[in-house]
């Protein structure tokens, strides 16, 4: 059986044969090259291909569809980069820091081209199913990151307003990988909808982990600066759930976020936090999630030993550390 | 047989006819209806349902397709205005100085999608070709606006790359929307192969035209400043073809060109431009394209009736004045 890293090779080395660092005009493809061949975990790509080999395909044959995917998440990362004016991304200067703003739109819009392009390499009676649910996904990826934007200005969110804008705009993405992989093998409708299902919980489960691992992650291994959300004011996990469940905490919390983006704020952050056991909800929440994802892999037709890798996959990415 | 207004008025009534502007968020949608909603001349979407009828297809059946290739090209405005930094598109503020930058980039990549989604609804044995029609533009039309982008920092382009960029960035739209109402309808390889040349050709005459009038047209008719290329420094098709001339009409010109921007320098360059012939040279390069363009078309199966549309969309667009 395959590994989870033999997936990840395999993805890597198709990404690495793509030509666009080569290709003209320079300032348009050195950006797309720049963007998307460099680093990331690839779990999109993997769970394309993983759930297109549960439903019977053979991965080589969907490695297109799975670049495309890791291409349109490239491409949102690119174009968030600039509405956040965040000045690095993996270590690395932005492209819009790196070259500059009218690139990265630029080079962004065509990313999103070539991957629908990309993801449109699939055999011709699953074509229109395929399209459909690429298009409808990166709906909801723009309207969950038009959400986001909102919720900075506005007072107070809910969490379940917060769970509503993850969901579209982390969930959607890992739910139409596993989808576009099992039509693109020829699964059935109910197959499709379980495997979606599986994706967009084990999305919200790894939404809340990376919120979790923002705070409380091991700066060693996170490769961001801890507290990121914090010192942007950003409405994550545990600030919506304590500010919703008020009293002390949320004054406290609210008390907290007014000292000057720094150090002090993320430490106070963190203490106030701890003190209302928020490590244990973000954990009893991802596990919550990580349970429905796997229950509705386990509705759908697949034998034991095909969901072995999808359900490893789970295990893997709620035990991470960056 | 139907008139140029009657497929402008139908295209007008299915745009008004999209929810858009009642869709949430708003903070995505609104953009998109008022970035396609008012004005436009519609002469890709026109173009696409009047090459649709001329293979025998009913225009009523490809409004969408239609609408996406507009709705395509309005997303390309929106992006381009927020590079170019432009303030007024069809005299309103444009998207990014109404709303802001951020949502200027997230609804124009909302457009793209939905614009990809619109272009596929066409039959299942049509959809791989229109795709790939499409999604090819669209990636030439990136291209053309990064070579747009490299002639403002490089100093003097050459007549046969300005003409390589416009194919690029405005034929190419009008090739393909040619091209996909007639591989839509049914069309054989062979002629959607030379509906695409009429298109393409006919782009150039329509570009020249554009560069014309933003020089020599009527304020009162154009809808634009007079002379906004040449104050922005745009290498448009008369300063490139007399710098590439050279001699002292070339160098007046670079002169010229040195004055502060505003209405001095528009008018110092126009005696240059008369003085030279430019008027002549457009004129003259505009009947060249036209031609070439009725002469792709005639090479066509279509019978003279079936032609008879596209033949006076050409009369009617390098004749007109805005």
């Amino acid at each position: 059986m395959r590994s989870l890293s033999d997936y990840t090779l395999m993805v890597e080395e198709a990404i690495a044969s793509r030509p666009y660092a080569s290709m003209k005009p320079e300032g348009l493809y050195a950006p797309v090259a720049y963007g998307w061949q460099k680093g990331g975990k690839r779990i999109r790509p993997v769970l394309l291909l993983m759930a297109a080999e549960a439903f019977g395909g053979r991965p080589e044959d969907f490695i297109k569809p799975a670049l495309g995917i890791e291409m349109f998440h490239n491409f949102t990362l690119l174009h968030d980069d600039v509405m956040d004016r965040s000045d690095l991304r993996r270590g690395r200067p932005t492209v819009h820091r790196k070259w500059d703003e009218n690139t990265a739109i630029l080079s962004g819009d065509t990313m999103l081209t070539l991957a629908t392009e990309l993801v449109a390499d699939v055999p011709d009676n699953a074509l229109r199913r395929v399209l459909d649910a690429f298009n409808r996904m990166a709906v909801e990826v723009y309207e969950g990151q038009r959400l986001d934007m909102d919720f900075e200005s506005c007072g107070e969110v809910s969490v379940e307003d917060y769970l509503d804008m993850i969901e579209k705009k982390t969930s959607a993405l890992l739910g139409a990988s596993a989808k576009i992989g099992a039509i693109a093998a020829g699964a059935s409708e109910e197959d499709c909808g379980l495997i979606y299902e599986y994706g967009v919980k084990l999305g919200l489960a790894f939404q809340i982990q990376d919120d979790y691992l923002d705070m409380f992650g091991d700066p060693a291994t996170f490769g961001k600066p801890i507290g990121g959300d914090v010192n942007n004011g950003k409405k994550a996990f545990m600030l919506v759930s304590m500010l919703e469940r008020g009293g002390s905490g949320a004054e406290a919390l609210r008390e907290a976020m007014d000292i000057p983006a720094g150090d002090l704020r993320v430490s106070a952050v963190r203490g106030i936090y701890k003190r209302a056991g928020m490590p244990e909800l973000c954990r009893s929440a991802i596990e919550r999630y990580s349970r429905e994802s796997l229950k509705a892999l386990r509705k759908s037709s697949l034998p034991e030993q095909a969901r072995e890798p999808l359900e490893r996959l789970v295990a893997k990415l709620i035990d991470r550390r960056k």
